[in-house]
């Protein structure tokens, strides 16, 4: 049978419908791949993208000789500049920015064929460093309200280039979207005096049923109020609004935490379209308005979206999901999937 | 030079980026085709579908000789069901709603290969007074808040069945999509005493570089903050904000716009992929509550969404859609399209 779920962050309510099948064959692993030989993010192909903003060199040679392991640069197509004026324009009863903000690439391997579950951990602990440090760089330009930083892998998320790259926009206004959490959040803590966030945290750590793993610093599970077949949320055990004020344990934590997720995922799916995002508390603004987080606001987050089902005309109009696979369910699945992994390894070192 | 837009009802933020390409070759016109051998909505198979809600004789004969002109059907795998109790539950910090509602499958031909710019005008106006008939039924359960309709055409729309069809999905509770809606045209009225979508028809007819076509009834234009290539809205020019209280002469005016929209999309884009989507206030709640309406509130209106890009992780985390192509650019590709296939018609019938 099946049910209504409110998301208790969002308040967006989700039909979680079982009895319809995923309408999705999983019995290829197909990868999506653009041609390696012209591949702008490929060592020997540097000169090609512009300057570099970060640049990671390899610590004890990369396996095909690349004099780096991690760059971020410019997207070459930004969506949104830096050097632009920040203006504000009425057009009778439109509202109008110039496009200020900042669109940049992290190309997070010198490897053309490298999936996300297929990074070793340390690799994946850079590419969130990075994440971090372009965080705090951009935060001193005051006219940038949020940063997003997202990850599309596979044909299905929305990737135009298959070689591992992960994305930076920042806005000069809160998404629409962010917005939403981020009002629903405030109301909790207002209504409770406890963050939404550290509540859920504890509660699917008491209940288990959509529990997909943890660790000292982590939790991995699926929403109660899923949008999608197979959504992961990864959540901070301990309270911190703002992603960028990780430490380097936190960032090992969450690599070991991110990396099972990726496994699970991959092994049960046998797709490789995935987005990973992540969800962090806006800049605040010179002057407070409604939107300036204070530190109970919110709590920084992880969303690990399967590409598994289209999204129709329904949720386009109303916003409103239907999920054909139950939570419960997935993160079950999940679960037996790591057992199964992690004892075919064992296996494997009996031998 | 990209610019971020504000869509004056729902508050939504957009980045317009036209450097970007759409990401697509426009250079086939690939139908997605389920087979008709055992297609469940072709005439001879109605057995399989279960009891008809709505039938409509056909006048004159269907051209393939069936008896049936369009029928409406309870969905096989229906996401709601009205046989069940509407019951309330909170599970810790979660609430959970039973899945009450309705979802039924809207048959529009016999025929299983018709695509909807190849619709005469007359079986729209068919298919646009069984969705009002439909809407006034389920009227009658004041348990339904919200009533969706909307079509799915081509793979990436969504749709899992060629065979012409429209659905209707009504829930207990009112969308996120829509409450945003909702919430922005009250906001607007309160404050200038006017609706915000009749002075979006004034302007847009006044400006006239985001027309698409419009008659004595109905206006279509691709809206200012355009979330995505091509997107066109058809708005009713006097104002009315529920769409069952539509007549037979405005479904007449309103079929003709929208069979102008559907073919100046199909022979622009030459892909079929495209959502419809009405957009009308939800239902009076027996007790007043924020989202029961008043006359002035809302104004109903339908949305026509090509399916070219797809949703990256961006769109997913922030609600804040990329959209490669400005609107004015759209609409004056569409009228020249429209101009190109009214003088082909002329020169036709001078042979």
């Amino acid at each position: 049978m099946s049910d209504l779920r409110r998301d208790p962050i969002s308040g967006n309510w989700v039909v979680i419908s079982p009895e319809e099948e995923a309408g999705v064959k999983l019995d290829r692993f197909v990868r999506f791949e653009t041609p390696r030989e012209d591949c702008p993010f490929c060592p020997g192909n540097e000169r090609e993208t512009g300057h570099n903003i970060l640049f990671i060199p390899s610590e004890n040679g990369e396996a095909d000789g690349s004099s780096w392991s991690l760059r971020v640069i410019p997207n070459r197509l930004p969506v949104l500049r830096t050097e632009r004026a920040l203006e504000r324009e009425g057009i009778g009863m439109f509202d109008r920015i110039t496009g200020v903000g900042a669109h940049e690439i992290i190309i997070e391997s010198p490897r053309h064929d490298l999936l996300l579950h297929e990074f070793p951990e340390r690799r994946i602990a850079r590419v969130l460093t990075a994440w971090r440090d372009r965080v705090l760089d951009l935060s001193k330009d005051t006219r940038l309200r949020y940063i997003s930083i997202f990850r599309n892998q596979g044909r299905r998320s929305g990737a135009r280039m298959s070689h591992p790259h992960s994305q930076l926009i920042a806005t000069p206004v809160i998404p629409v979207g962010i917005r939403g959490e981020l009002s629903g959040a405030r109301e909790y803590f207002e209504y409770k005096e406890r963050c939404a966030f550290c509540d859920l945290v504890d509660q699917e750590r008491e209940e288990k049923v959509r529990l997909v793993t943890q660790n000292r610093g982590f939790v991995a599970f699926c929403p109660f109020a899923s949008r999608n077949p197979f959504e992961v949320w990864i959540l901070p055990r301990v309270h911190s609004h703002r992603y960028e004020t990780v430490s380097a344990d936190e960032i090992s934590d969450l690599a070991e935490v991110l990396k099972q997720v990726a496994i699970a995922l991959a092994e049960s799916l046998l797709i490789p379209d995935v987005n990973v995002v992540l969800k962090t508390s806006p800049r605040p603004k010179p002057r407070r308005d409604q939107w300036t987080t204070i530190e109970e606001d919110f709590h920084w987050h992880i969303e690990v979206i399967p590409r598994i089902t289209r999204f129709s005309g329904y949720e386009l109009a109303t916003g409103m999901f239907v999920n054909p696979t139950p939570p419960e369910s997935a993160a079950a699945y999940l679960r037996d999937t790591l057992f199964e992994v992690s004892r075919r390894r064992d296996d494997a070192q009996d031998q």
